[in-house]
């Protein structure tokens, strides 16, 4: 079968792979019907050594169950599923709090989807049935339940955002703008979108965001103060992983508030001393989205029409145009890539 | 009058400086009856230079009112207060949300007690009326209030300890005593006590501790886990301040969990990457505690003898005994220093 690899930063190759198959009873073969490209998959696009590849590539999907192990209960032959992006149990101490990024399962795992068919661990835990065909106008909606759209509703439930919140969201991707849909979703007061991009900040005013700050750095920090009474807003939703973001959302945060991080970090040490989180309560909260936590909460508001979070794909290609998929996105061409291989 | 300066690290002395006057309508004029020394002092005591002296110093202090200006309503001449450790107007918008070390007045600020007496300003929003006399058996506990048992009861409230957790507290300095006598309060599953000094750990077993780990870093963390099921705490409270105890909380916080740090950072960049806060949604809370937002909750568990937090208090000393009472407790000989002026 034909798969997505990555050999070094800017090298990405489709070509063919052993075929996926069942290795144990606990798995699911599925046939990819769509998958997508991360704007976390642009971190190794940008910097990976070639010592590091090459690297099976994607983690967002929705397929046909092609066949089953002898355990798997609940799927069967001919479902269409949606994946999250990481493997889970659903049934340990961390997946029943709904930490199901941190299942204490020995197969729990993050993977790898941008292929033609994909081989699904604990598929009972993992997988998710869809009432809908292949070929429904809400997949590209069902789609971002894999990923995008759990990751921003996580930033803001980890955020802790409310009616009485105001919040900052940093960045104006593909998670920046579920992560505004999420906080309209959970009632937030004011959503103040900083991204510089018009058509993807047109995109967020469209799913809830009462502002757009397109500046960055110290001139952005003074307009957010600006727009919420000088003293910045109660949370900040961090979209992007790099430390620039990490200091506007330092920049932004109201005394008490909370950064709420789901853009993988791309640092590892980071001012939280007295001078930047301590001095004024300032929490930090997030991490990889429990996107399974939430599929079943969110696909309704999906199948009613009340969120249309699959209108953050601006293109469509197929497995062959995935390294141009990759290069417009890293050029910011493309929002984001929906592939049907 | 006289009062406690420090010129550099190991050097304090009682010298005599300006009265304390009333300056502004909203002061009053405090005669210091019963003050102490705070582990927070130590950090100072430890690496002052020079050219940071001489400082005022001191946070803690009941005392008799014995003028206020003309705006002061709440408090009056002959009362006996408790002042927490900042000054805030308990009405500003961070006031009322419960973060009084964030208020926003122009004359908020953290200051100084070690001395006979003491301008508090914003008299209205920051002493509080003990209903005691200055010679109760009481006052050591009631001293707590200003810093010590509120700072150790908002690293449990900031950790949401409750009786669903397992929290782990770093240090057996009085802060962190006190946290493990509030993490009791709220209900706590398991405590563990990380510190090495037996006195104060059988102090934090009074308390309310289940469990003590006198052992330090890997060796120390290892012992958390195996206390924990493998898994560490759902809470730590981080007590110390420096960057082991850091990397200490890191090792023992459960997936999912949060670090509460009340010792005051004596670092400004640490690790908070994905290979330690955000791979398993580790959070991180806490900062200097509002502790005026704590007393009129806490002080009736002391009126009515529910807890006894004053038992931190292992020495007594006067002004004249301030400059060992330091030393004492740099050298560890004493835990916390109480001074009758």
């Amino acid at each position: 079968m034909r798969a997505t690899l990555m050999y070094e930063a800017g090298d990405v190759r489709i070509e063919n792979v052993p075929d996926s198959v069942i290795k144990h009873p606990t798995d699911a073969l599925v046939r990819i019907t769509a998958s997508c490209i991360c704007g976390s998959d642009l971190w190794p696009y940008g910097s990976m050594t070639r010592a590091d590849g090459p690297a099976r590539m994607g983690h967002e999907f929705i397929g046909i169950v092609e066949d089953t192990g002898s355990e798997v209960t609940t799927v069967k032959r001919g479902d269409l599923v949606v994946a999250p992006f990481a493997i889970s149990d659903n049934t340990c101490a961390f997946c029943r709090e709904g930490l199901h990024t941190s299942c204490s399962h020995a197969q729990a795992n993050f993977w790898d989807g941008q292929a033609e068919a994909v081989r699904v661990p604990l598929a009972d835990g993992t997988l998710v049935k869809l009432p809908v065909a292949a070929d429904s106008a809400l997949i590209p909606s069902l789609l971002t339940l894999s990923d995008v759209l759990g990751t921003g509703y996580h930033a803001a439930v980890a955020g802790q955002v409310n009616e009485r919140t105001r919040v900052t969201v940093i960045g104006d991707g593909a998670v920046g703008l579920m992560a505004v849909l999420s906080a309209k979703r959970l009632g937030a007061e004011q959503i103040v979108l900083m991204g510089r991009h018009q058509g993807r900040t047109d995109l967020g005013l469209e799913f809830g965001a009462t502002d757009v700050v397109s500046a960055r750095g110290e001139e952005g920090i003074e307009q957010v103060r600006e727009l919420t009474g000088g003293h910045g807003t109660h949370v900040v939703l961090e979209a992007v992983g790099n430390m620039p973001a990490y200091q506007q959302a330092l920049g932004v945060v109201r005394p008490g508030g909370v950064i709420s991080r789901v853009g993988v970090p791309q640092y590892e040490e980071a001012p939280i001393g007295f001078g930047s989180l301590f001095r004024h309560n300032l929490r930090l909260a997030g991490g990889p989205a429990p996107v399974r936590a939430y599929i079943e909460e969110l696909m309704p508001d999906i199948l009613n029409g009340t969120i249309e979070p699959g209108k953050v794909f601006d293109a469509t290609t197929n497995l062959d145009g995935v390294p141009a998929g990759y290069q417009d996105m890293a050029d910011r061409k493309s929002l984001k890539v929906l592939v049907n291989p």
